[in-house]
């Protein structure tokens, strides 16, 4: 840090297993990339290339290189690895990640209709390839999932052998774990977290509203995913309670 | 691309006549045209620099000069034509064009009242001079344009010598063909395209869901314009069938 | 200017003491400061490193010394200002705006309660050290400030020492002088401005809209903030009558 100031919580480094901020490159330029790794190489934990950027995006194992370079893991969205599966083309998902030297999937049904025996059993193969994050929540809006089977889909996909599992909201934030407005399903959250420990999951908030609300409840090191490039260092300040969000929140010992 | 999917649809090359994405550029700087070209010079068709921004842009030469090594056509925001129209400068206009050495110009009345003949005499006359776009709508919210109006204006000025017709939007996407909540206005998009070949025409659309509603309705080869320069590689998923919202859209050979 | 146009509104030119735009940095690379001041030095008269960003961002030093050479002075948000004073660091503050070598500092209470006597000594005190920006407005949406109490809280702030006074609106725009929705709280500004004279004032707007109001009220050459790097060579556009939303506010010599 710049300067000393008291009160700051405890933040955990990289390595980290929790308190992980997973950010959205959508089809960053090489120097794009640079620049974001300049300023948010040590907040960042990981990068999703969003969805199937990474089939249009010029120049990917150069970015690849820069990302490796940095120490931060990449990973391909979730709906790549539909992409592949609904064209009964899973072999050549397997492939394509060690031709890229990945050592992140993400698995997720976000777009195709899978049902839990299938998703597991897709975790449990690419689990003895890579680091497998699972996603659970539908990507359409009319598609809601009820609390239990929320808990129910994300304790079968850790015992398969996800790592984490990823709460979807979109790039926008306004689906799965929010409403059309963005707002929180908070009893959905509450719920979940009775049942599945909060380092097993990776809530993806983009909306700056979202980070905050999670931050305030489950404190600096909340696990939080889809956030753009742009705003990691803003979220690195709510996490420590530096923007007028979270001002208060960790003043006095409070937590 | 960087791998191979099977049921792709088929994507038109450059030079495009169809399937055309027109960005704006409204006051990048030199490095950053490059890094938009070096992600999106094979997805981006035309560049519009938007409104009267080139006005203050410092470098412009020289930014003109990097879209044209990349081979990317620049054009002015209407709004400058009709600038220097409603300041009885329109041979300066012409001027203009020369001394960047620009192959394109737009004409458009967003801001101004102009009757539709003295709209096609400038288009006729800059025909002659550049490929022209001609745009047709309104910047007013209150200025709501009938159907049958839109398809007279489009065909008279596709007849007087426009190459493509644009819907109006806004950098926003809210006007014209929008709602002011960015809902397109289906019933008129609808109506325009019995009359007017989908080709001939340029659709603003800058928010993503009014480009995933047209490319649902007209297929990967849409012409949409008004795209951030970030936003282009994701348009190219949309226009590919892999981002959610089209996920399912080209599958089976239903497109 | 890259053109001549007839009938565009005289601007002030740096140094300015009225027409000053005050952008928001929230973390830029040191890269993309300098692609920023390529195209927006001559526009951008501020930077202010939002709130406590400053903390967490690597090469601040650099950072500072790219704007230093460029001539646009920097300063840190005022909830850095808070997050100090709140743990009884403000000594450290003033030492820190030393070694960081500022010719500007602000003062707030947006996220903390301080009578008006404190809040005025601490504009005194770095009144002798700096250049003050004191800041009125609550980032509270809940807390209402009457229109009669702005104005006191204004005039008092200007006679303690404060060059200028900021209307507060955060990041998004949302509260202090705006209502939750981003609308301009018309009567406030308007009672406002009755007693303070506009020269004075710098009026955080960072949506499009409210600059657009702004400058229609109070012509090319207000004061406003919270301005995103990537807007102000829109924003000059709009302050010159370029842009669709001001395009016949200038003409005809109406202003």
């Amino acid at each position: 840090m710049n300067y000393t100031l008291t009160q700051i919580p405890d933040r955990t480094v990289k390595p980290r297993q929790n308190g992980l901020t997973m950010a959205m490159d959508k089809g960053l330029s090489l120097r794009q990339v640079e620049d974001f790794l300049s300023t948010s190489a040590d907040y960042v934990d990981l990068v999703k290339l969003g969805w199937a950027t990474s089939f249009v995006t010029p120049n990917l194992k150069e970015k690849l290189a820069i990302y490796k370079e940095a120490g931060v893991p990449v990973y391909f969205g979730g709906t790549l690895f539909e992409a592949f599966v609904v064209r009964d083309q899973f072999d050549d998902y397997r492939r394509l990640i060690d031709t890229y030297d990945l050592a992140y999937a993400e698995v997720s049904d976000g777009s195709i209709e899978m049902n839990q025996d299938t998703k597991c059993d897709y975790i449990r193969q690419l689990a003895q390839q890579v680091t497998v994050l699972s996603e659970v929540g539908s990507k359409d809006e009319a598609k809601i999932i009820p609390p239990y089977k929320w808990i129910q889909l994300m304790k079968a996909e850790l015992e398969a052998g996800a790592w984490k599992v990823i709460g979807e909201a979109r790039e926008g934030g306004t689906v799965g774990l929010f409403r059309s407005s963005g707002e929180v399903r908070q009893g959905l959250v509450e719920e979940i977290l009775t049942q599945v420990p909060s380092e097993s999951i990776i809530w993806e908030a983009p909306q700056k509203e979202q980070q905050v609300w999670f931050v305030k409840l489950l404190g600096a090191n909340v696990n939080l995913g889809n956030i753009a490039p742009h705003e990691v260092i803003p979220l690195e300040t709510i996490r420590l309670g530096l923007r007028g969000d979270t001002f208060t929140h960790f003043l006095n010992g409070k937590h």
